[in-house]
């Protein structure tokens, strides 16, 4: 991303300096591959500034996502035993559960809201610098949990904290609410060639 | 990315499993962000897998990915120390110089072009799982690097590397021998509300 000139100078009342070091809610949605690992390349470039970093993964199954978490464990624990980079927090909603394969969808319900109510005290206590909500659309998305609660707890938030949302179908309120929103859509997909998902790849 | 059907069933005389263990072309591009977070996070995973990682980075300036580089080179060490994860090599095009400020384009297009005989070297000799060629269209764009020869290589590359490029305007013919393309869109970006570009997020 190139350093460019903003479209436009808002008549804020801010110095540029203040409105360039405004934390960002960044939502990371569309129907293709790449909304969740940018989320986590984003994290990097925090863990390089020193921000706590806190994961909150609502996920399908215990197999998401375990690169990022075990790379991410491990730059938690040098931050730990060397000072480099900063602290990592990994949240799972609701550990070890599926979606699809167990549980009601009231327990479903109840564990991501819990996780909500977490984030909401985090944010409170400004806890993390970086904040990544993987996957959090679709709590939202089925009413689990409220997005005007949501957006309101986001943008009240205090001090200096980022905040990234990832998954399919953003709320129109949240991305109306977002400072930064990206689409990642489909060109060519390996399904399309009957191959299947893979190791390394997808997870 | 949930793991679905295949659309189709390809009569290409493979395994499901062979099939699935395909390498990957994977190219990102449009104009928004997360191209190159994206690559990284998905290195990430490749990084957990125990396949080593070789970073090429086609870059304007020594700020650029400065988040990443020191991440993944604190994985790297840790590989060195623990045995945990994989290698990290880290390159970059004709380093520290900047295409804007100085050097004249025959340096950078032999830099490009020379950097990209090192990637040629390295397909052939196997010498990594996992390839990030970052902001990789560039160079094809601006015809310091052959398309065709791009094209061809990876084609033919043997074993089993992922090469991941990211770049805006990736040129056609790379799109059609990618396995996978994805296009970052945007909706909404900071720059349209006057901000500028920050630390811990563009870099």
């Amino acid at each position: 991303m190139p350093q460019g000139k903003p479209a436009t100078v808002p008549d804020d009342g801010m110095t540029t300096r203040q409105r360039r070091n405004r934390p960002l809610l960044i939502v990371h949605t569309g129907d293709m591959k790449g909304k969740s690992t940018a989320a986590f390349g984003l994290a990097l470039r925090a863990w390089n500034q020193g921000w706590p970093i806190g994961v909150f993964q609502f996920v399908k199954s215990a197999k998401w996502k375990v690169g990022e978490e075990a790379a991410f464990r491990a730059l938690g624990r040098l931050h730990e035993q060397t000072g480099e980079g900063a602290a990592v927090d990994w949240h799972k909603m609701g550990e070890g559960w599926s979606w699809i394969q167990r549980g009601s969808e009231e327990d479903h319900a109840r564990d991501a809201l819990e996780g909500w109510q977490q984030i909401k005290r985090d944010l409170a206590a400004e806890r993390y610098g970086c904040y990544v909500l993987d996957e959090f659309t679709y709590p939202m998305k089925w009413g689990w949990v409220d997005v005007s609660d949501v957006v309101d707890t986001l943008a009240h938030r205090p001090g200096h904290q980022h905040v990234i949302i990832t998954g399919r179908q953003a709320a129109p309120a949240l991305i109306e609410a977002a400072d930064l929103v990206v689409e990642m859509t489909k060109v060519k997909h390996p399904m399309d060639a009957g191959q299947k998902g893979q190791r390394g790849i997808e997870w």
